[in-house]
């Protein structure tokens, strides 16, 4: 799973803190979370293309959620991070071989495959029963205002460094 | 996860048709799958350091389940080849950067991290609900005793090419 995986869950659950209508920029969550900006800001397009989030240009411009919060799944932001292919493939080796099958025995899809797909159908279930609100729901009741104000402080993302030219 | 799961999984499943006491060689093995004799001994390998299969020595020697079928879990074949790492790594990014939280308000698992180790744990369960006697099963009847006659049938695993100087 891409390490960025961790970064989207949390500026998606960081959006999901906002007032509606406001947006955040690239920078102003990579400097939320000391991330590099440029690759931030790609994964978070393909959080616009995956229909999690919309980005709105302009001065003000920036990202919010393309939907409440409530819709928004786990699964929907992992699986636009990382792809939506199962980490089990199967290369159908009941087919080759000394052992090989005939074709027409291999119709439904082999016992072994199916318990992987199932067992990445029961990840898929639990990620997509936890909403961003969920996430929300469960931080202190204080965290969305500090997280706002956090999130637009004006303070720079270098921090200044005393300078022996400065008084 | 490594393409060498599919692999185990069916050699797993082949070790658990024979009739008690029997073995199969990694070489049998790959033939019978058409796999790479030697990067399967390896594999084979790991399954027995995880204590799924037994390797018996001498000249009918080779590998066999170390315990009855119903008490091998997929689980444990999949661990032994993929590693039992979780996919999600929390890099604990809710402590850097601007919006950092104190340490002493990250005691917790943060609730991201946690929703990805249950939906981890769900797919671990699923698999760690299913044994070898169940796949088994699973298959038809005349499974087994196919399975045994074409895994230890003579048939070399070079295919003999008709040679100009054979009569
Ligand atoms: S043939 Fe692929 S898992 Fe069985
Ligand atoms: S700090 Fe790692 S998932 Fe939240």
């Amino acid at each position: 799973m891409p390490v960025s995986t961790e970064w989207l869950l949390h500026c998606a659950a960081t959006l999901a803190q906002l007032d509606a209508g406001s947006t955040a920029s690239a920078a102003q969550l990579a400097r939320y979370y000391d991330l590099p900006a440029p690759y931030l800001a790609k994964q978070l397009q393909a959080l616009v293309k995956a229909g999690v989030l919309v980005a709105t240009t302009g001065p003000t411009g920036g990202f919010r959620l393309a939907q409440p919060a409530s819709e928004i799944t786990l699964l929907r932001i992992v699986e636009a991070v990382g792809g939506t292919s199962p980490p089990y493939v199967c290369r159908e080796i009941r087919q080759q071989g000394q052992g090989a099958l005939p074709a027409d025995e291999c119709q439904n899809m082999c016992v072994l495959a199916e318990k992987m797909t199932e067992a990445h159908e029961a990840w898929r279930r639990s990620l997509a029963g936890v909403s961003l609100a969920d996430i929300v729901a469960s931080l202190p009741p204080t965290a969305p205002a500090r997280t706002r104000s956090r999130l637009t402080s004006t303070i720079s993302a270098a921090p200044s460094r005393p300078s022996p030219s400065a008084p």
